[in-house]
């Protein structure tokens, strides 16, 4: 059976993909805005990690709509929400069987609740599963720490291609720099560079 | 990194431990109250599946609380629930660095909340890992199918070693016969007959 896996080249979504490695023919997919060429540093990490890797372009008017109510809000949730939620239901137009991605137990942002992928599964005729959703913080931290060569940093120096690097670029480009730094309050990224031998 | 996991000989733990066989070290532990011999399904299921097995033996007050609450229900829900979280802490004392069990994302019962999971991870100083809690019914039947040998039927006729067994002898032994009509509605079960070479 053919899994699209939304992935980012982060721990969360390279875990995701070895846990259903075993039961499925895996492929990492980045979705992306054109805005930069973030997705580059995901095909890097799946190519260190040996799965097939494919991008898919995303709506840019979810862009817009998601850097806008980022900038609104002052917080980035609802708009990661909205784009993930876009990004899931592009993916699921794919021919695969199931999709999944690295959302894990404690992650407050992106969210899919169970009404939400029972809807998806109703709609697209696939299975969606998220891997790491019966894994809490300890448990992931200690299964990367034991499985991956990961890069640490704060956000802005770690190359990584979740959505938050196109939508910092867009809310820079549309509303200035200080709007990014007011949504995106610091934290820590990371990077996967391989698997431990 | 050991990992004990709450086995009936069912599908759903079964799957579970395939999911995490790739990270831990797997024993397959089933949780029985010395009511009946039905562990020994689980057993067997377990050998068939080339897993380490063991037994923990639950307080049998917990199993008179169960069945007392379960009567007075009518429906089971409430009275599996506490033998499934007095489960989880009785395995959480083994000399283990994590925990699993077969719940999936569309289970009604028994379920761990968000909340549950982390108190037993604190209390205890194990992680607590429910594998199966991002795949829907439609995944797991589809994997199930792909992966096992699997033998279902009614609850009654299916050797396996869930609480229900032992629960259902002890409404009879205390309530009468009908009382085990009355809470257990009529359902399929199954039970793991082996791999698909």
């Amino acid at each position: 059976m053919d899994l699209a896996l939304l992935y980012s080249g982060g721990k969360d979504s390279s875990l995701a993909a070895l846990l259903v490695d075993r039961f499925y023919d895996v492929t990492l997919v980045t979705a992306h805005f054109g805005i930069t060429d973030d997705w580059q540093h995901a095909e890097a990490a799946a190519e260190s990690l040996s799965f097939p890797f494919e991008t898919v372009e995303l709506d840019r008017s979810t862009a817009d709509a998601a850097a806008e109510r980022m900038y609104e809000d002052g917080f980035p949730r609802n708009g990661i929400q909205m784009v993930h939620h876009h990004a899931l239901e592009t993916v699921a137009e794919l021919s695969v069987d199931a999709i999944a991605d690295g959302t894990r137990r404690d992650d407050r942002v992106p969210t899919v609740t169970r009404a939400q992928a029972q809807s998806i599964e109703d709609r697209y005729g696939v299975d969606y599963i998220s891997p790491l959703s019966g894994f809490g913080r300890g448990a992931v931290d200690r299964l990367v720490e034991a499985t991956f060569e990961v890069e640490s940093g704060p956000s802005e120096v770690i190359p990584k291609a979740d959505y938050e690097g196109e939508l910092r670029a867009l809310l820079a480009d549309k509303y200035g720099a200080d709007a990014v730094t007011d949504v995106f309050p610091e934290h820590e990224q990371t990077y996967v560079r391989g698997s431990i031998e």
